[in-house]
């Protein structure tokens, strides 16, 4: 009985105030630094795609509404806080119709940058987030993951930290 | 007077029917067998990527709202009549910052496949329809533009003449 309440208290509080992994999704643990996957990711609409020839993999490249409205008026220089960008990455496959074709094959990961100057000041005013595989799983031993992520986007720095140019539309 | 009174009158049949062209895009002519620009397409959601070594291009593939449903579902054998796919196209360039990634250059052009069984039993239950560059100009002299379409797309009958595999999410 005591589990019982306990369990139901866990569940009451958690259902009133939110914990921090299921605020956005319920199913998906969050990275070892407090993000949560964002909501709704799937439905975000794309602003560039790239194939890295290095590690084999083909990526769309999109973001919520704050950073495709950013991306289409071209102020990304800095990209305003709130905006939110996510790579969606599969391992390169061949098109079995059209052999010269690379397309998407095993889900590899997805990965986000969310800006927010100040809460993310320690990092280059980006908080990064990775999830593996379909299975989803958080990115990272403990939250220094994240030092792994500017390094390597230290480089591009002067574009505020992210490598993506917009792709030009129409 | 007589002049404007034409001109007027084209207006309001315009505007209370509705052109071909002014339905979708006013800006933006309609291919030469009437189909029009999608509205709205740069806001479609993504359901694959891909990069054409064949001809240099990189590709994001969109779809309208019932084509994503489709996709999601697995419905894609014969896609559901409403279903519009959007193929965005780029000349391939190589990343300023990662030389080993292939990212999208200068546009080339926005094609697209509108399903529709009986209204397009002719071209195999698509219609088909091209703009070319930042200008957005159809594409083809006149219909039988289609034929083209149509034959590239044959080898491909077996799959609802679509190139595209949805791309796994989780």
């Amino acid at each position: 009985m005591k589990t019982f309440l306990m369990i139901s208290t866990v569940a009451i509080v958690g259902s009133l105030f939110g914990s921090a992994a299921s605020a956005a999704n319920p199913a998906v643990a969050a990275a070892p630094n407090g993000i949560t996957l964002p909501e709704g990711y799937k439905d975000w609409r794309v602003t560039s795609v790239a194939h890295r020839t290095d590690n084999n993999t083909m990526r769309a490249i999109v973001g919520n509404d704050k950073a495709i409205e950013a991306a289409r008026k071209g102020q990304t220089n800095p990209w305003p806080d709130g905006a939110i960008l996510g790579k969606l990455v599969w391992k390169a496959d061949t098109d079995p119709n059209w052999a010269p074709a690379i397309v998407p094959g095993k889900f590899v990961h997805a990965e986000f940058m969310l800006k927010d100057a100040k809460k993310h000041e320690a990092t280059g005013g980006w908080g990064y987030a990775r999830w593996l595989g379909e299975e989803q799983k958080p990115y990272g031993k403990d939250a220094s993951f994240a030092q792994e992520c500017v390094a390597c986007h230290t480089p591009v720095k002067g574009n505020d930290y992210v490598f993506t140019r917009p792709a030009k539309l129409p």
